[in-house]
């Protein structure tokens, strides 16, 4: 089969790989119908992450079942299906308390598999996927693929952060997993929705999906912005969806005393300093979001037409031009990039 | 009146100090029944906090209302009443959220008031002061003062850490609030209260408050032992009462995936991985308790003798010997020192 391989910074091939092949009873091989670039893979392609070597990319993932193992009983072959970037057997306390993404038994897809690729072989295949209501129509299938981690990522920051009705709630970060929690907040029912962006194009996605206010202003102003609107008291409830020590202290100074942040951003370099953290009384939860737990749910959303999520996929490109996907969204001109195998 | 005053690192004094007036239509007087030092006192006492001149003492209180500014209402003369270590007005929105610690019109009673003494002075006495069901016997007022602060801490702690039934609780730090987020968990209903200790007598005096389990090593020997009593997987509910980055990164990783940290121990100096607690993936919440919002809840329970949380209190002296409680206190041979005005 074909693949993306990462060889170096900036440097992303598509080439002939292995095909992937049963290797434990509980395993599944599925056929992409489409696969993605995320904003994390940005950082070993910016060299801010060290690889190992030829690096096979990719996590997020939508497909028809080819294959299962002789243990696998929840799907079956020829099942249209999503699993989360994280294998989970969904059985564990952990995955039983709704977070997969620290399953015992969870690993990274990004890790081992890389499904930037025509195959992929998925582990304990009937915890991880979730099959949808017969075959979709492909108009859905950029939504179901947004699902596998943006859409699910930006859904758990805006259940983290505590968004509902009544609520204001602020968005740091205008990428696809701030644009999905912006659509997250609208959906939990959110009273207010500001999106921090600067991006006249993401701002209006933002709009599409449910911001009734935008602020331009970053930091230390964004956080002034912010509490202008608020009375001074600050957001309810605010998502960071960036992940550096600028957009983390943005989220917790925009949040009022007995507020929620929702960090779903992958911290790079990030230093919480606890005496600011303690006067300043916010929550404080985030992490690798559990996927899994929403699956259910946000399949049926795309799969009725209430949300839209993928209109995040601003780029599609063949698999084969996987190296120009990743230089659009390294270069901020695409949001989000979806391959076609 | 008398009053203790700390002039130097390990210097208290108690001195001649003006009686405070009603200063503003809001405020109330109040004669000390009992007042005592906190852990946080000893912050100043050991020059760990600077201080700008010679600062008086004490922000726990309980005592008998004498006079009252001619807005008050909801409190009358002879009163007997207990207050939270913070002034709130309770009407705001952040007091109606449950955060009367960060209350728009909030001050620390340390910053100005100083209740080591015969006399204070309380502002907003109206949403501060919550009065006792007519006079209380001797023997409750010790754990009256405790509600005042350490047990209104311990109990925040609890609550911010979600402990609750079918729950086990980890309790990182054996000081007066260690110990009473011990009866507070204990009081929601844990399953499991683990208490860190190497102390034989506050390990006793954990047990006495709800303890089923206590764990003696420290730092990641702490959190080993904590895992190996909780099949691998950390407590889903751990209460941070100390305040230096050793005890936080012992409640952080003592903590399963998806649990929760209550922490409520002074920051000093603490900074927070952010790349770890994301991985992590627990909830973090903490800051300084609004006790207000507790206050009349644990009233009830100390005057139905429910709780005994006044055992806390292991020396009791008269104020003119606060230097004496405070060496105590700072030597680790008190646990906590009531001070008899």
């Amino acid at each position: 089969m074909r693949g993306a391989v990462l060889y170096a910074p900036g440097e992303v091939r598509v080439e002939q790989r292995a095909d992937p092949t049963i290797e434990q009873p509980t395993d599944a091989i599925i056929r992409l119908a489409a696969t993605c670039v995320c904003g994390s893979d940005l950082w070993p392609y910016r060299g801010l992450e060290p690889i190992n070597g030829p690096t096979p990319m990719g996590h997020e993932y939508v497909g028809v079942v080819e294959e299962i193992g002789r243990e696998v009983k929840n799907i079956k072959v020829g099942d249209f299906v999503i699993g989360s970037f994280v294998i989970s057997d969904n059985t564990c306390e952990i995955c039983q308390a709704g977070y997969q993404s620290k399953c015992v038994h969870g690993e990274f897809v990004s890790a081992t598999i890389g499904t930037q690729a025509e195959l992929a072989r998925i582990p304990l295949a009937d915890g991880t996927l979730v099959a949808t209501p017969g075959q979709p129509g492909p108009e859905l299938v950029p939504s179901l693929l947004a699902a596998s981690d943006v859409l699910g990522t930006g859904w758990f920051g805006a259940v983290a952060a505590e968004a509902g009705p009544g609520k204001t709630v602020a968005v740091v970060g205008d990428g696809a997993v701030g644009l999905m929690a912006v659509l997250a907040a609208k959906q939990l029912g959110a009273e207010r929705i500001i999106a921090m962006s600067r991006h006249p194009e993401r701002q209006e996605l933002a709009r599409f999906y449910g911001a009734t206010d935008i602020v331009q202003e970053r930091g230390d102003d964004g956080v002034a912005k912010i509490k202008e609107l608020t009375n001074g008291l600050g957001a309810h409830s605010v998502i960071e969806a960036v992940g550096t020590q600028e957009s983390m202290m943005q989220a917790i100074r925009s949040t009022r005393p007995g507020g929620h942040v929702g960090f779903v951003g992958v911290c790079h370099g990030v230093e919480v300093p606890g005496e600011e953290l303690f006067f300043s009384a916010v929550h404080l939860h985030g992490g690798p979001a559990p996927v899994r737990r929403f699956l259910s749910e946000l399949i049926e959303l795309i799969c009725n037409r209430t949300i839209d999520p993928g209109r995040v996929f601003d780029l599609t490109l063949p698999l084969d031009q996987a190296a120009e996907g990743y230089r659009a969204m390294d270069e901020r001109r695409a949001i989000k990039t979806l391959l076609r195998p």
